[in-house]
């Protein structure tokens, strides 16, 4: 019996919130890798954000088009090798895309297919040392360069990057407030991952509840999410702040190819003014170009999980056929701690 | 009147030895780019003989398709820019193509796709300080670790590489011994770039030449030509003694899809016992996968360049159609001194 690759494929164009039926399902014969290739089985999906922004534009993958199986990092397993680089049962963290069995080829971006370091979980490879959490490091590398004692807000910091950021600020001595969705992630930010705040931006009043716990104004934005929790901040900033923009999951949901939403949206002309007066300016950068020091990244960040001052939480959802609804309902709509990923198999 | 784009497209099989009608001649309009896309103009296309290892497997690119435009890395000038990394103007180093004008994309691999140092021609970028200066540098620092007093032989060594490998050994203190084909190469390797010694590999006994040269045995073999020059330096290597093995070009020409051909053909039974006795292993590595470090490496070359310890000899022929004639009878069949390149435009 040939054995067969389950996949899910973009299937209908994506006009407004992602949806169920943006995805089918089909199994094909799992492929059979050709010279230079490698045949990879894909153990845990990688689910973020970014994964609804290739459905309208080129970033640092071709948009997705009708047909194409859906793109997704991943942590996966050589079958079978033909590729110099990779022999059978190496670990590898690639795009696999959502799909059982992925075929790679040699001349593939070694800043995304690369052989994992050993000993550690695959949740840690996609997570705290993958990705999402690279893009935390490298941010506070570049943008951040934080002094003791200076004061950061962090947007969406339940997510797997803003959770990083949160504790990476609060290691150099920084008083640490977050934006969490509701009281219980608020909480959660606090007891359990060591904020020292946390502000709730489905509450009354944002603005208001930040400006009181920041009196003194604020030297680092870490903003994913634009929209309420970017207008809250940016009033509060002090002239000079430091500015990450890495995301603005806030408008994802809403972006078509014609009119991918971007942060300009959340600016009104009085914080227009506010950024021209205090030298305010968003500074994104691609976490790829900083990859050539991915490795010794990923040795402080793996020393502060193994002394326990870094925690990495993570939601983990089993079963292939979760894929979509978890993408949905999970990253797109906010519901998990930390970083959301889908289990294949062990 | 709409601007054209001149290009060569593989246009019949490759099955024997390259010949110009394996390529076809068209002009199609310029592209525009779409966004995350780059238009650039070509300026200086660079001719190798790995580009013919493009027509029969897949490597670093894809194999060649039939309907392909001819691929080359290149230096050329951004023109339009809907990508973030670029602007109109910069200066950028690229797969390109034998076209006018390319489409880059913002996915493309950092390794090939950068933007250029300021300060330096063309030719030095796309040559010295390209693929071919790096897979001399690096080779030397992963597998060389030249110590002064040693004896080296360089295979091809009127070739982009093996020009700067001998040099960059003399700079080490070593004693250096070059592998050319005829007198007239022999002589230049000589007297133009400081070689001790120059071989004759066309000449009646090469393998006698150089043991007479070389008594006391040699330490490390720049390998980049296979057949006669391999067969003669094999024998004469030390215990031990590193063997960079980057390219088998004596064979290039004959290599088929259903056979690319392989160093195993000049390993007679003798030379394989040789091997075995000696633990001699011929150490391959891909330049692409050291490009971390290519901006310190760039530094060193290009500080050896300046100060004149180091020459980056190239032969340039100026003319969009001399494209193919030159990669056939200058690249495959030895017709240059150093870099060899087909200038398109100042």
């Amino acid at each position: 019996m040939t054995k067969l690759n389950r996949q899910w494929i973009y299937a209908r164009p994506v006009t407004g919130e992602l949806a169920m039926e943006n995805f089918a399902y089909r199994q094909v014969p799992v492929p059979v890798p050709g010279q230079g290739q490698v045949l990879v089985r894909n153990r845990l999906v990688s689910l973020d954000p970014a994964n609804r922004t290739y459905f309208v534009m080129q970033n640092y993958r071709p948009k997705l088009e009708l047909g194409d199986v859906m793109a997704s990092f991943a942590i996966g397993e050589v079958i079978e090798s033909r590729d110099r680089r990779f022999k059978t049962g190496d670990l590898i963290h690639a795009d696999l895309g959502w799909q059982d069995y992925a075929i790679l080829n040699s001349y593939e971006r070694s800043e995304y297919v690369y052989k994992c370091t050993q000993g550690h979980s695959d949740e840690d490879l996609i997570g705290v040392l993958g990705v999402t959490g690279l893009t935390a490091y490298f941010g506070l590398q570049e943008v951040g360069k934080l002094q003791a004692g200076e004061t950061v807000v962090v947007g969406g910091a339940t997510g797997a990057c803003g959770v990083i950021i949160g504790q990476l600020a609060k290691l150099a001595g920084c008083r640490v407030i977050g934006f969490g969705g509701g009281p219980d992630k608020c909480q959660w930010l606090v007891d359990e991952i060591g904020f020292d705040a946390a502000i709730d931006y489905k509450g009354n009043d944002p603005a208001g509840d930040l400006a009181h716990i920041c009196p003194e104004g604020v030297d680092f934005f870490s903003d994913a999410v634009g929209g309420i929790v970017t207008q809250s901040t940016l009033p509060l900033m002090k002239k000079n702040a430091r500015w990450y923009h890495y995301g603005n999951v806030s408008t994802y949901d809403r972006a078509t190819t014609d009119s991918p939403v971007d942060l300009g949206e959340a600016l009104t002309a009085t914080l227009r003014n506010i950024c021209e007066e205090r030298n305010l300016r968003p500074r994104f950068l691609l976490v790829f170009d900083y990859y050539c020091q991915r490795k010794s990244a990923e040795k402080v960040l793996a020393g502060l999980l193994k002394s326990g001052q870094l925690k990495a939480p993570t939601t983990i959802v089993d079963g292939f056929e979760k894929l979509p609804e978890t993408l949905i309902h999970g990253t797109l709509q906010g519901n998990r701690y930390g970083k959301l990923n889908v289990r294949l198999r062990r």
